[in-house]
């Protein structure tokens, strides 16, 4: 049995078409209607048939909904959550796909009281945005985390862990500031590191920008990959994860200097050490299938 | 014609057997002889027809050739120099591949005053190390980079660059300092933020090493692959090209505080436009070929 009957995107761009796609491909009968605030947005989806039907404002997207995602960056989670207040049916449940859970989570209560929140973050993605980057197969074997407040129905909960199952993802429950430490991690910080070198590189006086795109296949380029996601969403992120960014960056910033000075006064065997420990970590994560095996991600003709 | 008729292979790991690779699929005819000061890659080599023969000491494999390629980390150079001048014919020329240029002149020249000498640098790899990684397509559509010390004479140079033309890179030629600060910036900076940032996620305390590698599709995962890289040659690269890579880490330091201040202080604005900025990178490295044009590097299958 499909855990929902009528499902309501609003935000039609690499995720929430990703979450169209995938439920046409996987919850067939699922009546889907989406709303986008960008007019271009709307009718390129309309153009794709992304949804059933893509209204012009969001509160005509809700009627009978009962699931509705917000999958806009999330600084625009509360606005877009007291938008819709009015519409929403009493009995849909509320959810999103944000990368920072937090103030996600306290901006949908504060604008929503007496609604069900079950907020979600599934970790994929590309550096690809808009309407047209979405593909069905997104959050396959990715992990979808769901980070309810407390005193949410546990069925409300399932229900929305059902959809991402069938969406091909697998389920994790957690507390927002525990996920929004964890994501400082293994997204946010990365995603820092990745905007600040690419910039250092582009502002070289003696390095030419030419020189840098030509000789980028070292290392650089896989940098700019991650730097090249979208500005909106990730300034939200980092501007509403600050205080897990902040501490994430200083650790960071201490083993960096710490490695600096390792190579500064010479000590082979300390990089050594290093170097070989964090040759482990990649093998794991490929272990657990959640990179491809492939030398060099499987790029071009190898 | 073959720019070379008998080719020798000092090192045979992922770089020396790519080549190996490349020179029997693009170049049947030229003779390859091999060596390598682990045994256990000696056997492997053999046991992979990688060249024609193995010898069992550097001064065997010698023997009559014209180009010999020294394909060790760039802190062995100099000891393995030494330990051929005896054996090095006086018409061959002596390249390497190695990633730092401007002290592996140095080492060379210190060790073979009478030799000629046209270092090169391929810049192609991947996290993989040993024979058994290397293919012979590695190089193509990658850039290799000469260094020839002053006086090299012109044809020497040709020579060495129409060899890799046939292994399928496009030739530049530098000076050996100014090399050395492009790749501090192209390759060397990224695999040290990258052992880095992949290094402190390791050691955090209130994120597990199970919650890092579970979650790492959110960006991490881009970081392990590089910091996978082998911990032999990347001592040897950050000993070898000190300054460089700690001038350059002073700027990416400078440029993170800068952003670090803007999140602190909730500077949207700021962080909106350095994001905008780093995507046009991205495309100019597609367009010119550096890079796989698909999303996520065409991962998985996506």
């Amino acid at each position: 049995m499909l855990p929902f009957a009528r499902v309501t995107i609003i935000g039609l761009g690499l995720i929430g078409s990703s979450i169209a796609r995938g439920v046409r491909a996987g919850m067939p009968g699922v009546a889907l209607s989406g709303y986008d605030a960008d007019p271009e947005v709307r009718e390129t989806a309309r153009a794709l048939a992304l949804v059933d039907d893509v209204a012009d404002t969001p509160g005509a997207a809700l009627i009978d909904a009962d699931l509705v995602i917000l999958c806009v960056p999330v600084g625009a989670i509360g606005a877009v959550a007291a938008e819709i207040a009015a519409d929403l049916p009493a009995d849909a449940i509320l959810s999103d796909v944000g990368s920072c859970k937090a103030s996600v989570v306290e901006a949908l209560q504060a604008a929503l009281p007496a609604a069900t929140i079950v907020p979600a973050h599934p970790v994929a993605g590309t550096e690809r945005s808009g309407p047209e980057a979405g593909f069905a197969a997104l959050f396959h074997k990715r992990w979808c985390i769901l980070t309810p407040p407390e005193g949410t129905p546990a069925v409300a909960v399932e229900r929305v862990a059902e959809f991402w199952r069938r969406l091909g993802a697998d389920i994790d429950i957690m507390a927002p500031d525990h996920h929004d430490r964890v994501l400082a991690v293994t997204s946010h910080l990365p995603h820092l590191i990745a905007y600040t070198i690419v910039g250092t590189a582009s502002d070289l006086e003696e390095v030419t920008s030419s020189e840098v795109i030509k000789y980028s296949a070292g290392g650089f380029r896989d940098f700019t990959r991650i730097a090249a996601s979208d500005p909106t969403m990730w300034r939200d992120v980092f501007l509403s994860n600050r205080e897990a960014v902040l501490d994430m960056l200083q650790r960071f910033s201490e083993d960096l200097s710490e490695l600096q000075r390792a190579i500064r006064w010479g000590k082979g065997d300390q990089l050594f050490d290093t170097f070989t420990r964090t040759r482990a970590v990649r093998r794991s994560i490929i272990e657990q299938g959640q990179d491809d095996a492939r030398p060099d991600f499987g790029r071009g003709d190898h």
